[in-house]
């Protein structure tokens, strides 16, 4: 009755796919969200070869797991942002190419209309990824920002999408940005401008992942109620907050797990999200989609931490009601 | 006995210094920080002509004003930061020139040279500014930071920044950083970093302003007490957050004022900075220096709100003890 | 060792006693409290047909089910309240009658003697219930309340229910009046008012349910102990506080369950009642009756909610400390 | 520049006007929101004596004291109430009659038809009051509220009112409904169905009451933002939560004054309303009228919080920015 | 109408009290509580020499200043303490003698019995001070304490401060313990104990000190309301918790001022103390005596404090409501 | 993976330990610290008979138990602490002896001597216990504290307790204070003064138990990581603060489980602790070693509470990570 759960791959891909699988159904796992690197889910390889995704979905199926949505965020992020060395190490080498950016950029593209392609030859009809940003960086407004050049990077962002949500019209297949700062939209307010500049089309929708909401201090469970039509997929993580006035919750240029960062990535249940809360705010949209664990925490094993997480998940997840309780006390007939 | 009260010129640059001189004076101010922009306090003039500092002097003095600080923020920026179309909004034509981002920052570095000579010719041994940062667009680590790069970005700092301080050391003048994000160092772990990177040398200290620790939750009244030997000049200005659970932290890119914004400027005493706190840590660390009012408040009238944050600064700032109160209650000889 | 756990069936009267008895069984429960509607307790059938007791009596013990209190809140109400269309619907056909509403009060009154002798007749001590209020619409004082008014409908209500309190005496049950609002008492001063109208006679306790303490900003752990002579009945109930600053207290004239309350029902152990305290208070006061569980969830699925209630009840209710720490930390003789 | 502050008589009807009017004076009031009860303004001499409302404003400018608004709480909250024994005591002999609730309302509604020719008479184009409600005693839903009778409700208010407000719109003045407990409207939820019953006519708007907001944990400033273009007038008054787990929010049938309340009326800025976020919310609106001190405080002596209260609304409320911040910082020509 | 404010001159004993005098008049005290140590009033000479107590009058007068209270706080503390080397430092040679504690404390017993007659001299019937405690080292329990030792511990404190209360009795003034750690009575819980080992007789009573409650988490309004026919005296006084995780509320050994504290004494407003409350709460006990300031803040001038003090309580203490609002609100006549 | 859990026999001693043995392996512990007193760990036999040790750890592995230390709390706590009445509860005669202060300080140290030698003899590493302090009672500075007395106090600390380390050292056994109210060290500056008065030597260093920080609003896990290299053992313990403004931080001389205290111990996940912090600050630190369980909770029941308190332990403590996550995201080679 309740939704199932799923493992996004993306932080296991040094494990193959068939290893993991058989961890995963050990662990009472309902399925996965296949990473687009490792040799978890290629791209290349599931458009030139259909046995490749036949042989795929029978080790899924070996195992008991389902496959409804594919993770294809790296690739993703090199189609509208500004190009720097930090991307040849995310990028595949025939996307990296010369790292020319205006090359870059359009390789990640054509990339994106493959994995449409893929996703679709695979039967899976949800790519969940990000989009990198032309005004990320402007984020803060020191020297001031020239707002009319925000507004032309939305529509930068808009005209490099759109020809890629075509294709994917076009496979039957949604897209959907997981909202996160980095991103053309990371809160409401950016939500509502990305969503404006694609003309809202339905092809183009929302990987929501409340973890990134948390250290914003966004309740993700309003988002879920305002952006109700264009939640396509579900990320189950979280982040917690360590504010003692010498910690900026901005971060201070430090890596994840560092102990003097502001706010870091937790386990589930772990930290600052409300997950009471959000789940009930799925129920009230209607969600019926995978609630896909991405599990990620820098202080905990992490395969101790998998089997946490989906625990938590189980016990904390419900069904909404199907009666309606004033009734039962009303006088009968 | 408590600390002269000053007015940062900054946010005033449309109005002629003559003309906002005497109002100051008429509000009850003990002085100016002079902005290096508008009429204020020009750099270029201060050096080639000494009739000019004379004069400049003149006509506060006929006002009963003092200054003891300059402020250089928009040309300091430009140093070392990589260079757009943001720029040449902020600095004179002559630093921007041809606007190649090489020759921007040698350009700006001059000028930040001749600010030290026109400070010491106008018998003032404080210059503020900014410095700009080769590393804060890596603010959020994704695509993940090669922390290497970061660590890099600190030396390129120290190598543009070491020849202006020599010139400081020179002239007798400190060169005092406000500690901002979008600046190399924008709180505890990367002023620490800062200070590293130029070896603690003596003429690169801090301009303290609380309103850029409020929103990221930082504690300045600990932050002077950690870096008490660097506090060479104090900004008053205070922060206001709107956290709703719609509004992000971060703002959004959103402009100041703008209602959706997560937290935004507001005049002293009307936000979340502690100044009871504040001013105890300054108490602590002996700091005598100007308390300068950086007013910037987009929903008050500017000059209600001068006074009002005068007013304010006045009941809210007092002298340390001198007693020891237990001596006292002691049995008396 | 720790209390026994009951289900109150008034949410549940859609379903026939057999039914849900078999269901309770199954999940774990240790007993029930019967509503008296449906078909779950019938007061007339009680008193009139001693082998319907006993049959109800074997019905559950088939099921291992205890049954140590009934619930007849829907008739109690009609006993001091003013009466109006509402009544019509939560009361049987033979109580409203004509629906003049001093007729529906006598007609109530008579019901609540019968239901003291049903509970004698069916071996139970304690009836939960409501009395209705004469002056719960005078909540809010505009126009102005008369005090005198309040006054006199304390004594109004303890006339209307000293008879029914003598017929409970002469039975040897005792009515718990679920503290609530809308009803004579809802609070610790409206509590305090309510026994001292009926001199605190044995016959008139109370059944606490926090979860209509906890939007009232009620601490119902030290209810418990306020009044720890007169808890005679302990429900299980949670409600939850959203209050966004748009959303009131007060409830805003809407139904349960919809979004823009400001507080509304859920699940024990996801709402704003304290457990942990309030069963500390229990063992405190040596209350050792059962915890009975009102389901009502209108985020959650009944079924799964009831399962859940309970595994929550068992894994927080403990038994009190029997031993003296520190004697085991002295010196042995 | 700052809007003027006026004081609202209707808690000083012990005193005849003219008296009060010289205590205003002293105190450096700005103008007074006249009570329609004591002697401060008689509706039924104002519409027969032209005379009256000449020596009345004649009085007011002897002490220099504007009036724009005048306040009909008390009739206004006959029109749509179920009446009872509390109305007598606020209602004039004539309108009160033989008591028949029909009857009572009728003459209510003529006399506030009156009231708006009245206070065109005297120049005046605000008449501030109550409404009564059809539906306000089924706040809490028990016996189960009929949520079909609440929408019926709000026609009968739109019923009732719908004629009053021909009169206004034809006399050139306009009704604002103090949101209140009590009224056909006390929160967002029911304003909202408020305006619309009354297809949402420019004759009826707004006197925005922050203290009725504090106690439902509602924002004020929200609301002003949400209700822009219905806020006819603004009174400044404070309420305050004292909620320590044994008083209940809901007042517990106590008179205002007692300890045991779980909140209370106070002079402006000694309780919870966040005064700050309200005055800026309002000059987002653009509302320039009065700010009306509704004096209540029963902890407090009444002339030293009048001052008080002026002193505070003084210094807390302040103009709008006129000026764009960042065009300062930018590069001069 | 407001209470008078004083000043407790105990922590200017470095000054003598004609200049003190001096500049408390041109702050505008109404009045002193005269510390019984350095000259400012010598019980000694008081009881010795009527010319004395004349004098002191008289100069008090010359600067308008009343006094009806002093404060023997250092002396009342040998009477039941434990006396070690700190008791030395704080009693007059002649009390101290030999440092024998039985006899040190026979001393001090003898001169509160001065103390009180030197008062009656001085025509003032309160006299503030300690009490000391055999049971205060006893505060936390390890060894585990012996409960019937505590206990022993209250008579003792009877036996020796009866016969002083006898005196004070004798004499027409009372004596007031200042409820404080370190002595008899420092909580809710010990004051009533204590009074109760002297049968409550009125002759001793309370000088309430908010200070000494805001770091123990108390509310010193609540306790002005359950002790409320006891209050003889009021301290104002304030205190502040500084605690980050690294800082006990223990104080950790650390002298007053030092940074490191969990909490410290700083001037009234400045700290936890809620003094709106607490003046509300003055006022429902009818309490009309002084506010006695007692000031002490290492952080702060002390000269620059005490005026900020004065200011501080003229501005925040106000006399109760003499009218019924809603009386005003009802139909006239 | 995850540490071993055991249970400190301290509050148990009344059960023999071949029967709590049974108990604790029945419920699933790892293993046990052995309290010296009872007949758990009896020091004079384990010193005089070989095959006394024998035993004991035979009938520990008989139940699979582990010992990897034992606790000396009441004998450690007369080396250094002014005796009185309580101690004679806690000591074994033979220590006490006459009870003169000097001869029970020194035949406590002589105890502990030999418990490190009875530790080695019985194969354990670590003593962990009290030390008692010759200032605690000079908490709170009234009369006011001499401060260099303070610091002889440390002095004379470190001379009792140097003695007693030597014999440690040689015996390869480390001695680990329980930092503690009532003891030398009670928080982060008495912590660091203790280790600096015994020169850091390693032979000395701490059990860390979090529930007498919770009350002193300290952070165990803060304290973890600047004191990482002297945690040698550590305590799972919780305390509740219950704060409602009459109950008192200080205890109010109330013994442990009394309704008005302010805070009192609880069983581990049921208080303030944040345990969750704390394992994650062990995990940073590298603390492998045992997490022993020292439970008392006056208002629970024993052996439900060992079993709650283990599986509290079970599910929270977690491994750190072994993967950096970010090299997942990388592009493979």
């Amino acid at each position: 009755m309740a939704r199932p759960v799923t493992l996004f791959t993306g932080q296991w891909a040094d494990l193959p796919i068939a290893e993991l699988a058989g961890k995963l159904a050990a662990w009472g796992f309902d399925g996965v969200e296949l990473a687009c690197w490792g040799d978890h889910f290629e791209v290349d390889r599931a458009i030139a070869d259909p046995g490749y995704v036949k042989e795929r979905r029978a080790l899924l199926e070996s195992h008991g797991l389902a496959c409804s949505a594919v993770g294809a965020h790296l690739v993703g992020q090199a189609v509208s942002d500004p190009i720097d060395d930090r991307h040849r190490a995310i990028l595949p080498p025939e996307v990296w190419g010369d790292g020319d950016p205006e090359g870059v950029r359009g390789r990640a593209a054509e990339r994106m209309k493959d994995t449409a392609r893929a996703a679709a030859a695979f039967d899976v009809d949800v790519v969940n990824g990000f989009t990198g940003s032309p005004v990320w960086h402007m984020l803060y407004s020191f020297p001031p920002n020239d707002f009319d050049a925000v507004a032309r990077g939305y529509e930068e962002f808009a005209e490099r999408w759109g020809p890629i949500i075509d294709v994917f019209d076009a496979e039957g297949v949604r897209f959907a940005l997981e909202v996160h700062p980095t991103e053309i939209a990371y809160d409401f307010v950016t939500t509502a401008k990305t969503l404006a500049a694609v003309d809202h089309r339905p092809g183009f929708g929302i990987n929501l992942d409340p973890s990134h909401f948390a250290h914003q201090f966004l309740d993700a469970a309003a988002f879920a109620i305002d952006f109700a039509d264009r939640i396509y997929h579900v990320h189950v993580k979280d982040s917690r907050r360590r504010l003692d006035g010498r910690s900026s919750i901005l971060g201070g240029h430090l890596n994840f797990g560092e102990a003097q960062r502001g706010w870091d990535f937790v386990s589930p249940g772990h930290g600052d999200v409300d997950f009471e809360a959000f789940f009930r705010a799925l129920n009230r949209i209607g969600y019926t989609g995978p609630l896909s664990i991405e599990w990620e925490d820098s202080g905990m094993d992490r395969e101790w931490g998998a089997q946490d997480a989906l625990a938590f998940v189980r016990r904390t997840d419900f069904a909404p009601s199907a009666v309606a309780f004033d009734a039962a006390m009303q006088r009968e007939g």
